[in-house]
Formats: structure tokens, C-alpha cells, sequence
């Protein structure tokens, strides 16, 4: 604290008290030193960076860039603004098998409305969801998928929808793990994140999926505040509600779809600027992870490779959902970062709690 | 500094230090007490909040409405990552007459361009343009319009765009006051961003105008970064360039209006939470305006009347592209905040530099 109190009056008030303690103050100065040592070195054991990551090629990269755009002086180095690191959220923050979780969100939400529409027992798709019937759901295609969907996240507020993805995650199990959806998050990339952002990294969600979906949950699972996720979205009507009172009311129709081409469109139109670091997983983030990797400077793309069939999933070029198959060979040719969730993650989910 | 020292060996060091410091410690105490108290004083004089605004009814109701949301404690308290504010652009934080800046861009965009397009000599409305004549623009009406601000909108990348925007901004000077636009941002605003940063808050702008070109100087002009920045936008493309490299091409689309009912719809978008408070100066801020004041909780929503012929321009009610009519009636019956530019601003402009 600067008290303002001049130079000569502090030498004045603490010249007694300097006679005094000189001689405690040689034994006080070398205890002070040896405390500040030690301190600092249980401080870097407890505070390294990512400690579910193994000492890897993937890890290292990761390190190494996130020194260079932070080392004032540095070539590389990146104003903390422009320090703009993106993420694709299914397969990248948390899991996506079976099915991306929103659309497990969607089928619950049918078994939930279904007492109020009773006329869904005969009609498809509602009968194979309602009668768990997974070959009859995907018989019914594109347009059956479109009527689930639509039916649970439109005609309704945009703060009605998102109370019902709340009281979702509170209550949903996952089908296979039988745990909540948001225990199955990355431990690894949560430190990342976090790690990130304690280096002036602002995070953000860059995800092909519902951007209202995710925000009802991104702060608590990662710390990422609402106004950090963009993501696919519906048309929004704004209109006065029967009471008279303003609201916001999710329309039957697509606006944005923040997939492949979609999310460099997506990045530039909510953020503003070309990120220095973008992390996906799968073939619908190559053009973020060129976008972000082609500007000038510094530039960090990074894969996250399923590999790991014993802990999590193992599924690239051949997945019908997620597929992993130009992006692998982008990278390769590249030199992008790959991490291997075997090899590289030494757990994947956090503890539970 | 935690030290990690423990009482006892304190105890033992200060014990000496402490006799002999006894006496003056009193002094000590005195003095310092004088001088924070001094040290605040000075620093209420200083750091009072809105120099440029007069004391006034619209100053005052401001400043209680930041007290109250930031007072630990108080009834009204707001978290910090709550505070959201959203300000309109032209009219509200800079200058819009004789017409919003960023259509007389488009203007000097047209003659700028001409060389290259001999045939526009012949071609409305670009021969309007190239021959200064305003009855001839207004004539070739909507669709004229929607040409120029297509011609000089799209068919660029983004990238190109900015540094369009970014040139004209650097020469440009406005037709009747021979100052650059960014002189013509309004000094209490610019206060009363920083004052709410200050407190806290989040500060967005929320405009009709294009959001790719008010990030072009939003940061340096208000202190607003480009992703708080919420704007009309054309459709954007991303693809590959001739030389290969990724870019992204404004197409001649508008993919979306960010007015009226437009703009709570593109707040929800963009930032995902309902501001708390909203700043606006036409018709078209009124739903944003609505929104922000119909939440749960300590709300604020603001109106700048432009009364001040002399000092800048004064219309409301009647004029043909800003009106304030409706937002006046609603603002008086909702015991809204209008601010007076007449009344309850010092000065408009910043001092020349």
C-alpha cells in the first residue's frame, strides 16, 4: 500500500526500529528466503499445467506454443485480445457415443410431452421413440430426425427451452455409463481450458451443435460463460407474450448451421477475429482448424484422436457421425497436433465426486 | 505475503522491534491515518464518475442504478458476470446526421471505386453519386440504395472490407463539420462506458448498422473489442481462395437485421443473456429497450434525446430516419431514463487532440 507518508518521515519513525532489529532481521531475512524457496517449489509441482496429460509430443506442443504467443519479447508473441483459443464441444469437450447427447435430450423430451399428445402413439416418428425403437427412428430419415427435433426445440421460449435442457441434465443418465451427461466431460481438456485462460486465453465453444443447448450448461461443465459459445441456432421471433410481456419464441426453422464451412462463417460473425488455437475432433471442424491455423503468426490446430476403445470410444475414418478421415490426413500433411486419448490423457473423465 | 513463518518465531522477531517502535508506532498511526483520509479525498475529487454529465436527474438515476446492482448486499445486487450493458451506435455513442456515417462510406466507396467501373457515369444510382446529387440517389429509391450498399459491402473478403473501412475512417471527414467520423463520438458516452467497466460491467454495442464495420473502430474509439460488438450482417461465405488460402467473402445477401424487434432477437444470439441495461435514441431501440427493462430484478433502460440544435442536431418525433416517437411515449410512461443533451451533458464531443 502507498501511503503517501514522505521519505524523511519514514526514515525518521523507522530508524529505532532498524537499530533494533538489525540483528533479528539477518535471521529473519535468511528464514523469509528459505520459506520463499520452498514455497515456490511445492507451487510448481501443484501448479504445472495439465497434470492428466502425459510428457508428450501432444502435451509439449501444447506448452511450447502457449510459452511462445505469452513470452513478452517473444516473435511469437500474441497481445492477450488476440488470444483467442476455439473449441468444438461433442467429441472434443465431452463424449458423442452413442448418439451427441442433444439428440438423447431430444428423445427424452418426446416420453416426456407424450401424455399431452396422444395422437403421437400412431404417428411416426413418435411411435419408434416412444416404443424404443431405434431401427424405427432411423427408418423415418431425415424428415422423421427433422420432426423430433423440431418438436423439442421449437414453439417454445427461448427461457422455457432452456429450463427443460436444465432439468434434463439434472435428472438424465447417460444409456450405457449411467452417469449425468456433464460427468462425461474431458478432464485433460477442462485443464486445458483452464490452463488457457490463466495464460489470458479468452475460451470459447465453437460447436455444430444447439448454441442454446450449450449454454445452459457451458459455464458450470467448463467455465465458459454464455456469451463464449456459438453454435448451430433456430430463428428467433421476438413478440409480446399473451400477458403482454416481451419474449423470445423458438421458431420451426434452421437460421445457422456452425458445422464445416459453417464455423469459420460462425467465428467471424460472433467473435469477430481469427483465432490463434482451435481444437475439434472430427471431419466438420477442418475448415475451423484451417481457418485458425492459415493466419499469420503463431497458430496452434490441434485434433483429439478417439483412440481409446478400453476408457472411452475408438472411431475416426469410419464413423458415420463423427468421421475422422481428410482431417487425419490435414494434419498429417500439416504437422497439426494429434492427440491420442491412449496415449496422451492419463485419465479421461474427472473423478467422480 | 504469506510467509509461512510461524507465530512463534514472529513473536520472538518482532518482540525487540516492537519495544522500541512502541512510540513512534503512535506517530505512525496518526500519520498514516491523515494521509489515507487526505489520499481519499482527493481521490472522490478525481475519480467522480461522469465528469462531463451535469448533475441531474438522468446522471443521478444512473449512478444509483450502478450502486444498487453493485453493492454486495443491496437487494439489487447483481454478479459481475450479470452486468450486462447494451448501447446503440449511431445516434447513441457517435454522431447520425445528416445520415448514419456508414452509408456516406458507401458514397465515397462508389467514387473511390469508380475508376475501375467506367460504365457507372452511365448507370444509376451511381451516376447520382459520382455527380453529387442527393435528389438523384433519393429518386433511384430502395433498390438504388440497396446497390450502393451492396456494391460496396460484398464481393470482398472480410478481410479486404476492414481495411477499407479502416482507410476511410483514416481520411474521411465529415461533410458539414470537417472533422474525422471517430471526433464525433460523444464524450459523456465514452464516461459512462468506461464508468460502467469500471463497475463491472460487460458493455456491448447493439447496432443496426453493419457489424462488420463498426468493429473496424469500435475498440479503438469506445473501448468495445469486436466480439461485444452486435450489428446487422450480410451472409458470409467461407471458401477457398485463388491462391488457395482459406478466406471468407461477403456475398451481396443480408443475412441479418439487427433493428427493432431485430434487436433483442440478435442479443439472444450473440450474447445469450438478458443485459440489464440498454442505451438507445430511435423507434428502433424500443424492443431492445423493452427487453432489458421487462427482467426480473434492477433494470435500466435509456433514452438520449437529441434536443441540442446548437451544441449538435435536435430530432425526435418526426424525423424520417431516426424517429423517437413512440420510444418517447413508452419512456415517459415506464419512468425510463431521457437523457437531455441540452441539460445533462457539458460538453458533446471529446477536446480536440
Amino acid at each position: 500500500m502507498e501511503t503517501g507518508i514522505s521519505g524523511a518521515v519514514w526514515g525518521q519513525v523507522m530508524r529505532p526500529m532498524r537499530r533494533a532489529g538489525r540483528q533479528v532481521g539477518v535471521w529473519l531475512g535468511l528464514l523469509f528466503v528459505a520459506t520463499v524457496c520452498l514455497q515456490s517449489m511445492v507451487a510448481v509441482a501443484a501448479d504445472a499445467p495439465l497434470p492428466s496429460w502425459n510428457d508428450g509430443k501432444a502435451r509439449n506442443e501444447i506448452v511450447n506454443f502457449v510459452n511462445r504467443v505469452t513470452t513478452t519479447g517473444s516473435p511469437d508473441f500474441v497481445p492477450a485480445e488476440e488470444r483467442i483459443a476455439v473449441f468444438d464441444n461433442d467429441g472434443t469437450l465431452w463424449a458423442e457415443k452413442p448418439v451427441p447427447f442433444q439428440f438423447l435430450f431430444a428423445i427424452d423430451e418426446i416420453k416426456r410431452l407424450a401424455p399431452k399428445h396422444l395422437g403421437w402413439k400412431k404417428e411416426q416418428p413418435y411411435r419408434s421413440v416412444l416404443a424404443g425403437d431405434l431401427k424405427g427412428i432411423e427408418a423415418s430419415g431425415e424428415e422423421g430426425l427433422l420432426k423430433i427435433m423440431m418438436t423439442t426445440h421449437a414453439g417454445m421460449t427461448t427461457d422455457a427451452f432452456a429450463g427443460s435442457v436444465s432439468n434434463w441434465l439434472k435428472k438424465a443418465k447417460h444409456p450405457v455409463r449411467k452417469v449425468p451427461y456433464t460427468d462425461l466431460v474431458y478432464q485433460p481438456q477442462l485443464e486445458l481450458l483452464s490452463y488457457l485462460r490463466s495464460e489470458g486465453f479468452k475460451t470459447y465453444i465453437v460447436s455444430g451443435g444447439g448454441v442454446e443447448f450449450i449454454r445452459v450448461f457451458a459455464e458450470q461443465a467448463y467455465g465458459i460463460p454464455p456469451e463464449q459459445v456459438v453454435g448451430s441456432a433456430g430463428l428467433v421471433k421476438y413478440q409480446n407474450g399473451s400477458d403482454g410481456k416481451p419474449e423470445l419464441v423458438k421458431e420451426p426453422r434452421i437460421d445457422f448451421v456452425d458445422d464445416g464451412a459453417g464455423k469459420p462463417v460462425g467465428i467471424n460473425r460472433f467473435i469477430g477475429r481469427r483465432p490463434i488455437m482451435a481444437v475439434g475432433n472430427s471431419d466438420g471442424d477442418l475448415q475451423m482448424l484451417e481457418y485458425t491455423a492459415d493466419g499469420p503468426g503463431a497458430r496452434l490446430a490441434v485434433y483429439v484422436h478417439h483412440d481409446d476403445a478400453a476408457r472411452e470410444y475408438a472411431y475416426d475414418r469410419k464413423d458415420r457421425l463423427a468421421k475422422l478421415d481428410r482431417g487425419l490426413n490435414r494434419a498429417s500433411a500439416k504437422g497439426w497436433v494429434v492427440i491420442s486419448m491412449k496415449n496422451d490423457w492419463k485419465t479421461i473423465f474427472p473423478a467422480p465426486k
